[in-house]
């Protein structure tokens, strides 16, 4: 299901062949989940998507009550545990020498939220740095960010590759952030490493304090990586994901990481502002 | 005019509203010129785009004499000194998680070229740097590379935005190379300085070269574009364009920078390479 | 003059030819002045000292208030407005192989401050960066830090050069710390952009906030220091030095910077903290 | 054993507290060592010293033969198995404002080659990234080389500490080269990844070479440290030091790099260019 003005089918709806997003590029995008049919974490998404646009010079035309109700009236159409994709495309003067954009339009995909059960998760380091904070905002989540397309090239049977930042400090995933254990204490890249400031990794630290589990989100180095007792990635969709394997030969322990993934659940759902 | 498969108007083609090229990124381009209504340096943008696709894992199923057969018919349907834009669309399975191309589609756009004249060039420096190579090739032309984007927008009434590399050292423009003109010498930031390798720079090298005039091509420091006494920029449709004004307040002189660009398009005329 | 334990002319005090410091590096220093045979910014110095040291691992057995009398007994003994400089050299094992430290050494030279008069100052840019702080913190004030030493190399005539940092940011001078005026507002690189804290740098923010005048702490860029109205510089011996040239060619406006100069030793005359 | 002008022992000679290399750094080194009393790749060293006084503006007004037959001078009168240190002390103004140098001196050290068996190598890799080399040349072979001071602090009960470049690729030892072995071939990081050029280092691809073994020279990724199959380092004084261990953790096999150990000294015996 499409969601642009009005819900339509996917092929009540078509593109123009030149439009801006299409032929320059400047697409934020958002990926947003439900559980038991409500919209998780809404808030959240909505106001990184405004960050984006901001960088980008625009400015979306619609609150955040309408945004809300747009996406849970598509829910409930569909009736299902939903997996939602929000984009906003830029409208303006575009051309191979001009930017200038002048308002833009959400489009939104919803479609059924099908989780395949994970097996053994491997994971791997990518080549491809994070492109630096100078070049482009580390929570500027465009359509086409050529350090995560050139990453996911690399991915093979890998669930996600992680990426080291332009110092060679361990960032995040191509579509989530990264968590070690040591030593019982959990650790994260912070911030300032150059990330996405995550939304399910935000409430995985606030479940670690809640359990009175050590975090310390600080720049991570990859001998850190390599030398951790367990790595765990975090994402919407799945919330907490433990690491079984890095790089096709080191193997981890996923004992903490199942322990939080059991309790994530449960937890979120008692977090107010994940319901706004 | 578009080319997608045949030769069509506009309004004739639409795109999915889920394709991939859309939604996920990796959309490859060119932007080619006429001369006298034959195609400028079509070989080397052919390979060019090649390079390109090579990054992202693409292969193009059509051989260089295809390629320049469609868009010599584009240009004689046209009958117009042209203008043309060339994307090659990704196609296979992408997703928030997953890029694993397969195949692509090549997209031509042809339109009149026409440039309205330039009277006095104005040029900023921008404060986005270019994406280090180890983020991004600098040879990967992509729409919505971010940097690009990011500093075009602080355009205004400037005629392009020249970019710092990661380490502070001149690049290029957002859709130009940049050259300065110092004690009768002609300076340009070498390749690796992390720039695209461009068709018209190569071209005003060896004009250069032709002309007996001192050519660099090495590290240019920012200090030297505001100490130069010239400066110009070069790019496909235009040839090469003398700048008056630096950021609002650097004045330049352009004696040979017009001197060059009046020998431009004689010399290029003259060069093989540019006409296979 | 010479303290080395005890006050000494320079030629009463050798060094042994396998001074560790000598052989392997690792020596801290500051520099400090008197005014009116008062130790100016004492305890900042100390502290400063105290910083490098932590990075080296060394501990200096000696509190402040023994620091700033012996330092306070020389001036005494040289009856003159005082040029000091502090050097703190390790001890322990150290070779090709280890850097053991295991104690330090203070040694104080002390002389005569003789100022020349100013008149036409010169500044240039260096294309050497100043080193990251992955690398090296940029508060580590050690002899020899190799960035500096190749900056001055090129000083030629000038009286300091500026360096960039290693994303191309304004740092700072060999020696000095860099202001720019811009439309009557003072500018100046932020801590975060990879600079040493200036003590004479801190004074001059707290006199134009004492007299009003908007200071901006934050990355600059080199485009503005060509742009600016005026720019200074800062350090100890001097206080506020305008600068009238940059590079050879760029002229500077004095106004703001003369203003200020002209009122800071009345200022921080009356500053607390200098005088601790 | 010290030369300074004549050969003296170290209790004849003393610096003068002021000498400007002990103020102001910038003092260039060189480590040799001897075979069967025979000065080993000398005029390598010779070279690579001079390239350090390049970059300082120095000039060694001692040619090639000289400087070997003082050193072989002292080896004859040590009459033993030696280990040199070769220092260039700048000579010229020098200040907290000035670095003008003016000649230089040399001083050689010379000291029985002792050499502890090793039994268990350990390596860490350190949190302390190499200069890059926009602040300072890899080949600046300086006492008191910031990165290299701070990277030894963290040694601990290692042999040496691995530093990454300013992207993070793996760059070298603080007083060694890096080779690891992957499926049989050899791969050491490439010059460009911003490394000294070792003269051991040079032998050993030399000695691979002669071996038919694969060798390459190419940017190595941390990742790639952690899943070799060995790991060895190489410097002056001990050839080949194969690697058992890294991070307190990383257990390697050390077959291959045993094997060249075995065959290095006879096979350096045999290359021309170490003996000239």
């Amino acid at each position: 299901m499409i969601w642009k003005g009005t819900w339509l089918s996917k092929d009540e709806v078509q593109l123009n062949i030149d439009d801006p997003g299409f032929l320059y590029g400047g697409i934020a995008y958002e990926t947003l989940r439900t559980y038991d049919l409500k919209l998780f974490a809404a808030r959240y998404h909505y106001e990184r998507l405004l960050t984006t646009l901001s960088h980008l010079g625009l400015e979306l035309s619609m609150d955040y009550s309408t945004f809300r109700e747009i996406l849970q009236e598509g829910v409930e159409k569909l009736k299902k545990e939903s997996s939602i994709r929000v984009i906003v495309v830029p409208r303006g003067r575009f051309s191979a020498f001009e930017y200038e954009p002048a308002g833009c339009e959400l489009i939104v995909y919803l479609q059924e939220l099908k989780l395949q059960p994970l097996n053994f998760v491997k994971v791997k380091v990518s080549n491809v740095r994070k492109i630096d904070p100078s070049s482009t905002p580390s929570d500027l989540k465009v359509v086409g960010r050529t350090d995560i397309l050139l990453a996911k090239r690399s991915k093979g049977d890998a669930y996600d590759v992680v990426m080291l930042g332009s110092h060679g400090q361990v960032c995040e995933g191509t579509f989530s952030n990264v968590f070690i254990v040591k030593k019982g204490k959990v650790i994260t890249p912070s911030l300032d490493s150059g990330i996405l400031p995550g939304i399910t990794r935000l409430n995985v630290i606030k479940l670690c304090e809640n359990l009175a589990i050590d975090v310390e989100e600080r720049w991570v180095e990859p001998s850190e990586l390599y030398g951790a007792d367990e790595m765990f990635l975090t994402h919407t969709s799945r919330g907490i994901v433990p690491v079984n394997e890095l790089d096709g030969w080191r193997r981890f322990n996923t004992e903490l990481g199942k322990f939080l993934a059991s309790k994530f659940e449960d937890f979120i759902k008692t977090v107010k502002e994940n319901w706004l």
